[in-house]
């Protein structure tokens, strides 16, 4: 494929291990972003679950398998902190329904949100003045969660993938936070059954990230790599504010490398939450990510 | 001090570990800051550098001492990440002064903001396009610098506190983002000569946050403990979006206990970014400040 460079320069890349995260393109369909992709000559779609909904499960599939695309994951699963039973039994109910749905979509690894403090009634919102904000105890709740989700996983080939978000989300989207503290949840089970994604985003700024990544690599956890950009000003939604590689404060070089140095031959995956990106045509957005991949990441991989 | 409380009532509460930080009432001179803190029965005050050098330097210490307040930190020295070395020596020159400013002062706590990558032009703002984005050698910059920095402290009996910011901060303001990284960094110098601070705002979501703090005390280190509340939604600005404890999402008993457990017996200060409150009445602001120390962080210290 030929990768435009911004001053018109055209550079021969292997994209067989770029996915485009359907949240990337967030106005298209699945049958369109599966299109750009393949077009593109991604090897892999990363699948929000929103997506897979309006194309129908199998036919979701079907229009993956058809452009001859992996599913490198499905987002999302989690919000596991509910502190009543009946939050509880919700919460194991709609992720069962996603384990089968990462199955049928013939992907392993199903991404984890874990969620926020049961004080948050809205995520970005302000806390209930007198409710729940024990994160300790928050915690504890996922670890339980997670305990009694991944056998159910594991019988259909599914990995609950954990994902670390960045602090700024702990309060309201997940009380998990570093790589670390995954890896030691996760360390009650095998491998194949609870994993994490190192997501530049949220991870890039941990002052032991490279000791976390290789100790991923050596667990054998790495799930998934996604890669995009801390850009300032943060967007008045701070959950928009991610930019392309190359336009924030991320050393990709250097995370890519121990990426590699651990051993992880996956796919990486673009996710961006971005308005302005959401608003241009998925074609350049999809030719943007792939010279930003080919420049920043991809010779390090 | 009658602190009152939302509902009118009135209990008699033991102010004097609360230390009024200038920033929480940036509209004050310092003089009148500490007219507000000494009248509320407070027993120090936190002095930013900008509001001493307009009162004067020896006048603001004779301001302080007058009122028999104590000056329980000064902010803030730091911005020490620069690659070039005219950027290096400037930074040093800086924090020499306020070395000096602080020991005038009559405050063995000079509170460190170490500062951000240099590819930040202006904190806030986008990354320089090739800008340098290399954040351990940022780090390794911070701890030279440090390094460079103890000897002429310790001659002034000031001591270099090192403050974690949110990793919110951590491409523009600090590249220090863990209590348990600044202890790391710490652990070279003797504990009279490097500290750190405990902010709440800055390292509640900190899942290692229990056992630093408990190392912290362990090893003599916690210069300061700070505290304001993660409120959400963020402000435009989000340096500005501190809240009064109890307005957001931090455990703030649980925080203060572990504290508390780890040995500390000083001030706890109260510093608030947040323009609603700046734009309040000093006066007004001390009052609930008060009351929400008493009911939320006195208790557990």
């Amino acid at each position: 494929m030929n990768a435009a460079t911004p001053d018109g320069a055209a550079t021969v890349t292997d994209l067989s291990r770029l996915s485009l995260n359907t949240a990337t393109t967030k106005a298209l369909t699945l049958a369109e972003a599966v299109d750009v992709a393949a077009e593109a000559g991604l090897g892999a779609v990363g699948l929000w679950r929103d997506r897979v909904a309006e194309a129908g499960l199998e036919n979701a599939a079907t229009i993956v398998a058809d452009a001859g695309l992996r599913v490198s994951s499905l987002c999302r699963g989690g919000f596991l902190t509910a502190a009543d039973e009946s939050g509880q039994s919700e919460a194991l109910g709609d992720n069962r329904v996603a384990i089968v749905e990462a199955a049928t979509l013939g992907t392993s690894e199903l991404v984890m949100v874990v969620g926020g403090l049961p004080a948050a009634t809205t995520p970005g919102g302000p806390a209930l003045p007198d409710g729940d904000k024990d994160i300790v105890a928050a915690r504890t709740r996922v670890a339980n969660r997670i305990a009694e989700l991944a056998p159910f996983a594991a019988e259909h080939g599914v990995r609950l993938v954990l994902e670390p978000l960045h602090p700024i989300f702990a309060a309201d989207r997940a009380v998990l936070s570093t790589l670390g503290q995954c890896l030691d949840l996760a360390a009650e089970f095998p491998p194949e059954q609870v994993g994490v994604v190192v997501d530049t985003y949220h991870v890039w700024w941990d002052p032991t990230l490279r000791e976390q990544i290789a100790r991923a690599g050596r667990e054998g956890r790495i799930a998934s790599y996604q890669v995009c950009d801390w850009i300032l000003p943060l967007a008045a939604d701070p959950l928009l504010s991610r930019g392309f590689m190359g336009d924030g404060y991320i050393d990709f070089p250097t995370i890519t490398r121990w990426v590699h140095e651990a051993g992880y031959a996956g796919d990486v995956e673009v996710e961006i939450f971005n308005q302005e990106i959401w608003d241009a045509p998925g074609a350049e957005t999809v030719a943007t990510m792939a010279e930003r991949y080919s420049r920043l990441v991809q010779p390090y991989l």
